[in-house]
């Protein structure tokens, strides 16, 4: 025996939007003037009635081991956020704590896939999808869309990709990385394939309160008790409530799963933080006045955004319905060359634009999305309008 | 396809010791009248400095997404915890910060162990030893000790378990569930068997501080330069300071496998709560004062309990030198029955004491140490005293 590192891990990328968010932190930190699209974090402070629970849960000194699926007060008011904000009937026995939604995903992906399971990921996808499917052993297995279809794959392409060994689909709605909202036609042959096959469905909602235009979020899991029983509904306060560094997520679903995953959580991590758990238990039964504020500021940014980046020669960009993500279309630039380099993909779009104009984005090859970046509003609109202004100094320096 | 759940959690047993605590806090929350020797969580509140520091550090608003291996700064406190307390030099990228010292374990197994690897745990051990071997797809070898020896595994028993696939070996001092602190002639051993396979050390610290008797923690890694190139030592705040529920545990270790655990934790589940990552650095770079508190009354806890039980017919204990658990030897005992119920081993005498007498405590078998219960002596002296009392009036009621 030598001392190796396991195959599984050296196979892992690190997480790609992790790591360019923390170069432009550290770029910030050494006092340059970075304009960073990279966060996948609000840039709104956690609301103060949120905070001040947080305090005094630390008081009160509730600082011990809870349940491993988390305590009992905050899976029931999940429960009761699914039943009146969604309209479903879970019990706390069928929900599960995790150090955040990413860490719900991963401990999911463990309990469900077996060495050679196959799981659908519509594409562009959120980077750490493929890399949870692998760690769990399975085939990750993409199903591509295309910016005509608003970054959502055809019925025809869902369905084309299933497979005997196919166990899961993972919804993204409204998605990361690019704002998509799934229609109820849409989730509705979703559904009814996973239903015949079967399947489970993993949806992830994270983004379930950041949407636009009035719309408003709808579950797969709402469209039927024979659909419910088999999906996974992912979720947790990061994006909602600005509590990216609380790492509180949840799970709700099968029952027998749920167990599973605990039984699982509790060898691998025990509870997520007890502190962070009271904290969400404010942010979801407390007033919600923040989230429509941070809503609004949002849908304002994204407006001014797409309007910007539409008047940019050579980019262009969807207005998204929903999460703080566009997806800038870069196609037009690629073969173009700055100082004699040539851009040959999204990668080297979002090089350049660092090294020469301080500009942090999201290379659309981490989200399988070659000839986009990722841009996020998470950000000012002070900050967004003079990174937009250096993005078009940057193409107008093109050759 | 159908919708089952993985293999690797099917075979997954709840952490009984978790399991333990639960039931016993949530009788207790009906209003009976429970004595708990089941908790693995010091009685005492977070100390107020370092609340106070996580209070600021929310104020501050510190609630964002960190590095996946933590912040910088916790990091290099660690490393300068590391040299003055432990005379070892690590730098910040030798540390990785997880959610607790078991999470901080289970990435360590996923990043080193591939299928059929074997990692020696002397036993008695901790429960998710095992289980997190299992969850990585390794195999746990097993390598008994006896009371008399301390519950220490004798040379000859940790070397002839060594074989061609052996990729690690668990030491855990002070130990979990019994108190055992290794000797330095002991530590040599291991490190001399380590060095020539080679196989890594794991090294679980976490109970360091909890030290007795005037003695000092002696890291394997402190032997030398080459051991500690394949030594990861295990450790985190939750014991030391009174923080099980902050979640904080790290590892430091060869830069590689850090590296490799880095990237799974930056998909598994990003960062460690981000306020805890402050409360944590408080706490190891603050005043100590605290811990010499925590420990002269877990010292005459210790004391009293031993000498206690030790008066009481049919029992005996051994008293150990780090740690706050006691193994109480109960294998006179067996055989013997209460209102008809014979008792066969240690999980009949956890059960019947519970329902006749409403003590907790942890039963042998769950750390493979039949014959013996586990108690935890982080519990108020009165609380012993009247548990002890009620241990032995059950003892008297045995036909």
């Amino acid at each position: 025996m030598s001392l190796t590192i396991s195959h599984r891990c050296q196979s892992i990328a690190p997480s790609l939007t992790l790591k360019i968010d923390a170069n432009a932190k550290e770029m910030k930190a050494r006092g340059l003037d970075v304009v960073s699209f990279g966060a996948g974090e609000p840039d709104f402070p956690t609301p103060a009635h949120i905070r001040e629970a947080a305090k005094e849960a630390i008081d009160m000194g509730l600082t011990r081991y809870t349940p491993a699926a988390g305590t009992k007060e905050l899976r029931k008011a999940i429960c009761e956020k699914l039943r009146v904000e969604n309209d479903m009937t879970y019990s706390y026995g069928d929900i599960i704590v995790s150090n955040g939604a990413k860490h719900s995903l991963f401990t999911l992906m463990q309990a469900i896939l077996d060495p050679g399971d196959e799981v659908l990921i519509p594409t562009p996808c959120w980077i750490s999808y493929p890399e949870m499917v692998r760690m769990a052993g399975g085939v990750p297995v993409y199903v591509p869309s295309t910016e005509e279809n608003n970054f959502i794959p055809t019925n025809r392409d869902i369905a084309s990709r299933v497979t005997r060994r196919t166990k899961a689909i993972i919804i993204t709605s409204p998605s990361n990385p690019n704002g998509s909202v799934w229609s109820r036609e849409q989730l509705e042959f979703v559904a009814e394939l996973a239903i015949t096959h079967p399947f489970y469905v993993i949806s992830d909602e994270i983004y379930e309160k950041l949407i636009y235009d009035g719309q408003k979020h709808l579950s797969i899991a709402n469209l039927g008790e024979e659909i419910k029983a088999q999906t996974f509904i992912v979720n947790g306060v990061s994006k909602s409530y600005a509590m990216t560094g609380w790492r509180i997520g949840y799970v709700a679903g099968p029952r027998n799963v749920i167990k599973a995953m605990t039984n699982y959580q509790s060898h691998a991590s025990s509870n997520a933080n007890s502190i962070a758990q009271y904290a969400a238990l404010k942010a979801i039964s407390g007033d919600q006045s923040c989230v429509n504020e941070m809503v609004a500021e949002f849908e304002r940014r994204r407006n001014a955004m797409c309007e910007r980046i539409n008047s940019i020669e050579g980019v262009s960009c969807k207005k998204p319905q929903g999460a703080f993500y566009i997806m800038l279309n870069i196609k037009e630039l690629l073969g173009r060359s700055y100082n004699g380099r040539v851009l040959e993909g999204s990668m080297d779009f979002a090089e350049l634009l660092l090294a020469e104009k301080q500009v942090a984005l999201v290379p659309g090859v981490a989200f399988e999305a070659e000839g986009y970046c990722r841009l996020s509003y998470a950000s000012s609109m002070e900050n967004i309008m003079k990174g937009l202004d250096r993005i078009e100094e940057f193409i107008q320096g093109l050759e």
